[in-house]
């Protein structure tokens, strides 16, 4: 890991908006999906994943979900529900309710908030199976009230229709209603525009491969989607205080996610970035996923020197890390400080897989800059919000040659009439 | 107005992505002003806008902004200052606290609300001039609390740098701190780069031409923006207890916006169709707009009947309209059957205008069916949250296991250890 002085660190990568034949492929199976429905999904579902299906084979059955609970480990139902409740409890206490302003001339002005209606989930299928995902995508929209829940998911290409058990009771766990096997850009366009066995969302969540990623693209508009995530990354600022095996062990458990994650530690202790350095080669020496772990770190692996924690903090602000590690001596001193993190975790015991999988809060986290203006998933993904304006006869007699004073102004005298008609008509003539 | 039984009535328009050509243009144009900044904003805004200025006249002064108000009527100044405090009220409803979750084990879960820093409001300039988006579009920043709102505007072409007045006025009304005399693509690519005027910034919001739609989108990623309004859209659901003349006098206001604008009656009344048909036809004979009123009407314009109310709410909850009236006998009771409708609003004096100018919620709402996952222009859309996690000891020796289970089962070896480190190292070793 290179150890630099903190100057211009850009972290930045570039987003992946695929290739012309990629996004030619993905614009025919959705268009494909949308007109001809089922026979569409179905026909894309064998050429593409190897699955013939009919139609009624489609939606997971209540017998396989299960099933799936006997595949599992009982201490893996235990840890996963365990999650589950945590993230249900952290998310709960999101949820707002509708409110109203009530005026002393009985007008009511207000905001309506609503759950969406029916979101759809995709969840990858493949080598690497993410469970705690499923709970992360699912149970914001459980607890916001979406009344449907409908999560898709490639058929294993085993030759047999099964999906892995890990996700079934992952999805059980969450509360997921209704389970589709299909994966790709054909059930990105299931999802979007409905076909003749599942039923259109109102918005689609969840990460995918780039051919997911396009297609989520390609239809909205037509449904809402999530913000497409880019590499893991972590930040970590740490003085002499800090425990250089464990901020080692924090950067290498997300540099081993991708060869394009980032592992960045500011550090006001050269002896310290020193160590850190040193523990950083030791553990990755012994690392499962030495390899990928290895190239994030050589790629995106940094340790820059500051002079004060509250320099650090400020190259902290320019990043806007997707998670944030502050293990100083008393790290609350320095809350006020952070402008922009995706996800702050404070103090020794606060390494971030506590965060990935368990603590409660979204491990969906803004990534490549964008905590400077977006927000880790929440409840709020899976509301939207209506005005209400209840307006007495009183309020519109007072108001109304102000309101018509500004339609004029704008030229739309369409706009004033509108309130003009109802003012003469109850006594108090307009403009005369 | 055609009058027809309500069938599948669709009310989606097209979104407009600009030609090829235009397109090229705005990438050129966006890439020119990153990389050279100001030379390239000067030099555009000379080609484009006919002005020749110097970087230092960029900026509106205080005086231009005092002599604004001398330029103005002083009955403009109260009403858009009257505007401008209702829809402060009605924003500031909705500001949310950070909040913390405490746990019996020392643990501490939070949520930090923060404001953006800098924000960027597009106005358009051209023959009309719209104050109240000025209010609709700051009010909510400030409201949240960004401290940086950064407005940009065209040159007026007459060969003076002048803005127009009542702009100005709304501008300094709703709080906006640093104005710049910039328009079109060069205007959004110098909000989202920075040049050496104008310091970049984190969300562009505001209408525009297709160039600054298109230059929006461009710079996405890089700052976040808004979403693209289509145009605007009324739907009235009426029984035989609503006057006809006001409602079709909502309808014309909305119709009068734009050739594209859509205006739509539901009624459970023939009678009271026939009488709306009329008196739409009657008033739109007298309306300056009548142009425009009558090909949105005639293109756009219908009324649909339904056998009762509940019916109607189908309907509407169908479409998803900008903008809903419901004038029925008790309003109130249907209010629960709602379920799309950007504004709603009920009674006979709720006209849509009132919303438009006064009440105090916001104007700019979700069109073209998007409300089904979309809303109105809030405080939400100018803050961001960040997760906070502080882990205590306890609580990483109570549920280290868990975790390091559902890491190791997806894999991710170098995330369990992260958590078996601290505690073989606190005393209590995982996994032996």
């Amino acid at each position: 890991m290179r150890i630099v002085s903190a100057g211009q660190f850009q972290l930045k990568r570039e987003v992946d908006y695929g290739s012309a034949e990629q996004n030619a492929i993905v614009k025919a199976i959705v268009s494909a999906v949308k007109n001809e429905g089922d026979a569409a999904l179905l026909n894309y579902t064998e050429q593409l994943d190897g699955m013939k299906l009919a139609p009624e084979s489609l939606r997971v059955t209540e017998e396989e979900l299960r099933a799936a609970y006997e595949q599992v480990e009982p201490s893996f139902v235990s840890a996963i529900s365990a999650a589950a409740e945590n993230i249900r409890a952290y998310h709960s206490r999101q949820k707002r309710n509708s409110w109203m302003d009530l005026q002393p001339d009985g007008s009511i002005l207000g905001q309506i908030i609503r759950p969406l209606k029916r979101v759809g989930v995709y969840v990858p299928g493949g080598k690497a199976s993410y469970p705690s995902s499923v709970l992360m995508n699912v149970i914001p929209a459980q607890v916001a009230g979406v009344p449907e829940i409908v999560m898709v998911t490639p058929p294993a290409t085993n030759g047999k229709a099964g999906i892995d058990p890990y996700i079934l009771v992952a999805a059980a766990e969450a509360g997921v209603n209704e389970i589709y096997r299909v994966g790709g850009a054909q059930a990105i366009a299931a999802l979007a525009y409905g076909t003749e066995s599942i039923a259109p969302v109102d918005k689609i969540c969840g990460p995918g491969n780039i051919y997911v990623a396009l297609a989520k693209r390609e239809v909205y508009g037509a449904v809402d989607i999530d913000s497409i995530a880019g590499p893991s990354e972590i930040a970590v600022l740490a003085d002499d205080s800090a425990d250089p095996a464990y901020v080692a062990a924090d950067l290498l458990s997300q540099a081993e996610h991708d060869e394009m994650a980032s592992a960045v530690l500011v550090t006001t202790s050269e002896a310290f970035a020193n160590a850190c350095r040193d523990e950083v080669q030791r553990q990755l020496a012994e690392l499962p996923r030495r390899e990928i772990a290895e190239a994030s770190i050589n790629s995106y692996g940094v340790i820059l020197l500051v002079d004060s924690i509250e320099e650090g903090i400020s190259v902290i602000n320019q990043m806007a890390p997707e998670h944030f590690e502050l293990i100083v001596e008393e790290p609350i001193a320095y809350l006020g400080l952070i402008e922009n993190a995706g996800a702050i975790f404070l103090g020794p015991y606060s390494s971030e897989p506590v965060g990935d999988y368990f603590a409660g809060p979204n491990h969906i986290i803004p990534t490549n800059g964008t905590a400077r203006y977006s927000s880790p998933v929440d409840v709020d993904d899976f509301i939207k919000k209506s005005s209400l304006i209840y307006y007495s006869k009183e309020a519109l007699l007072t108001n109304g040659e102000t309101i018509m004073e500004l339609a004029r102004r704008e030229g739309l005298e369409g706009h004033a009439r509108a309130i003009e008609i109802r003012m003469r008509k109850e006594g108090k003539a307009g403009n005369e």
